[in-house]
C-alpha cells in the first residue's frame, strides 16, 4: 500500500539521517483514522500533539499540519485511510544538546487503510498479560512520544493471530494500558481507567470516553491506580484507540469475561459521537 | 562539517520515512572516536552493539559494519573523526508488530571532529544534578538503544557553557550516570560505579576501567547502587565516555571536589591502553 508523505510540506519518501527523531526518539506522533475522506477526532489528536510539543519544547505550527492534511486528502482521493503525523526536533549536530531555536521536522503521511475490526468489536478480543513492563517516568507520561521500544518489545511477545492485544503493567505492577490501546474496567456500574501520570499514552478515545461518553451515558468514571486483580474481578473490560474503536476484552490469558452491556452502549455512543 | 553516510552500504543522506528507528526508537547506536585514522575501542563498541541487537532481536552483520567503516576511512582521509552507527529494525507496516525475518537498516557515518577536551580532562568539569530522572526498565538497561528522550530532556536543563555534564538519578533516587557519560566515585582507595541493571548505558570506557584499568592499577572496583550522598562524600569523582575520555568532576552544583590522584592515574592508563 503506497504511502504519500509530505516532509516539511514537500512530497518525499525519506528524512535526513541527522533527524533527531531517528537519532534519539526526540519527537512525537499521531495516527488518525480517515473515514469517508474525513479525519476522525482531528481536534483531539492535534490538541494532544500540541501538548506533547509543549512538554518537549518542540516548535509546532498546527496551521501547517492542517494544510498538509488537507492537501493529502485533496490530492489523493482515498476514502478510508490513515494519516500519520511525526514531529521531530529537526536535525542537529551530534549530541543530546539541542538548539531550541532550530525548529522541527514535520512528516504528514496518508495511506489507504481498509482494516475491518468488526469481529473484534462485536465478538471481543483475547488478550495476554505481557512480561514487558512500562517504565515510570512522569516527565514523559501521557504524551505520544517516539520512544516506543517498550511497546515494540511487548508486542513481540506473541505471534499468534488468536491474541489481538497485550496488557501491560508498569514496573511497580500496576495495570496501565494495552500495547496500542487504553484500558477500561466496568465494576459496579462504574467505569475505571488507569491513571496515566507515571507512564502510558493518554489516547483520544480514552479522553472522549472520560469527558463525553461517560457523562452522556450517566456513568461514573474513575481515573485511578488499577491492579491486574482489579481487572480479573471486573464485570467488563474493554480496550480502545482511535483506529480500532472499542474492543470488548473477552479474555486475559485464561480469565474469561463476557462482552458487557456497558461496553456495547459505549461502542454505540462512540460511533454516534464522531 | 559534512557527514558522509552509508545507508545499507550506499552513500545517502536520508533514510526511508517508514524506518522503525524513526517511528519507534526501534534500534541501537554507537559513537566511535577516530584518532589518527583508527577507530578507538572498536571491538568493545561492536560487542556492545551486538549485545543490544541480541537483546532487541534485531539482525546484525558485523562484517558489513566493518566493511562500511573501512570504506569510509579509506575514501575520506580524515584523521580525527567520529563514526556513528545506527542499526534500526528496518522499515515496516504501521504498528508496533515487527516481522522478525525482515532485516534491519544499517547507517554508518563519518564526520570530521576536532573537539579538544584537554581543559575538561586536566582542570575537571562542573556538573549539575539533573531534575529529569531515568526510568527503570531492566529490559532496556545497559544497551545503547535509540529511545533517548530522558537524556535529551536532562541535557536541556542547562544552557551555560560553565557546566559540562549533568548527573542523573533514577526514579528511585539512585545516582546512575551522566547525561552522556558513565560515573565513577573513588572512596577509600576503591573505585565505585553505579549498577546499570535497571537503567543507564553501559559504556565501553566504563567496561575498560572495570575489566582492565582497575586491575592494572591494583584498584578494587565495586559495581553497586549509589546515592547522591555517596557522591558528595566521595574523595574523587569522574565521568567518562569514549569520545571525551575521563573527566574529573570538580563540582556537583556547589559541592566541590579536587581533581584526584586516582582519577589522573586512570586517565594516564586509559591513554596508554588504547
Amino acid at each position: 500500500m503506497p504511502i504519500h508523505t509530505l516532509v516539511n510540506g514537500n512530497y518525499s519518501d525519506s528524512v535526513s539521517v541527522d533527524d533527531r527523531g531517528l537519532a534519539y526518539g526526540d519527537g512525537l506522533f499521531e495516527t488518525i483514522k480517515v473515514t469517508s475522506g474525513k479525519p476522525e477526532w482531528l481536534e483531539l489528536h492535534l490538541q494532544r500533539l500540541l501538548e506533547g510539543c509543549c512538554r518537549l519544547q518542540i516548535p509546532l505550527d498546527l496551521i501547517l499540519i492542517r494544510q498538509d492534511i488537507r492537501r493529502l486528502l485533496d490530492e489523493y482521493d482515498i476514502s478510508q485511510a490513515i494519516i500519520k503525523i511525526i514531529i521531530s526536533r529537526g536535525g542537529s549536530e551530534r549530541g543530546y544538546k539541542s538548539d531550541l531555536q532550530k525548529g522541527s521536522n514535520r512528516l504528514v503521511s496518508l495511506q489507504a487503510w481498509q482494516q475491518n475490526y468488526s469481529r473484534q468489536q462485536t465478538q471481543g478480543v483475547i488478550t495476554r498479560l505481557c512480561d514487558t513492563r512500562l517504565a515510570i517516568n512522569p516527565a514523559l507520561a501521557g504524551i505520544k512520544h517516539l520512544c516506543r521500544l517498550e511497546n515494540v518489545l511487548a508486542r513481540s511477545e506473541w505471534q499468534t493471530a488468536v491474541i489481538d492485544e497485550g496488557l501491560m503493567l508498569d514496573s511497580d505492577s500496576r495495570l496501565v494500558e494495552g500495547t496500542m490501546s487504553n484500558l477500561f474496567l466496568v465494576s459496579e456500574q462504574r467505569l475505571i481507567t488507569p491513571s496515566l501520570h507515571r507512564c502510558g499514552v493518554a489516547g483520544v478515545i480514552r479522553q472522549q470516553i472520560i469527558e463525553k461518553l461517560s457523562v452522556a451515558l450517566n456513568l461514573h468514571c474513575v481515573i485511578t491506580d488499577v491492579t491486574i486483580d482489579d481487572a480479573y474481578r471486573a464485570e467488563e473490560i474493554f480496550v480502545c484507540n482511535s483506529l480500532m474503536g472499542i474492543w470488548p476484552v473477552i479474555a486475559i490469558g485464561c480469565h474469561r469475561k463476557p462482552v458487557g452491556d456497558i461496553t456495547v452502549r459505549l461502542q454505540q455512543a462512540l460511533m454516534a459521537g464522531n
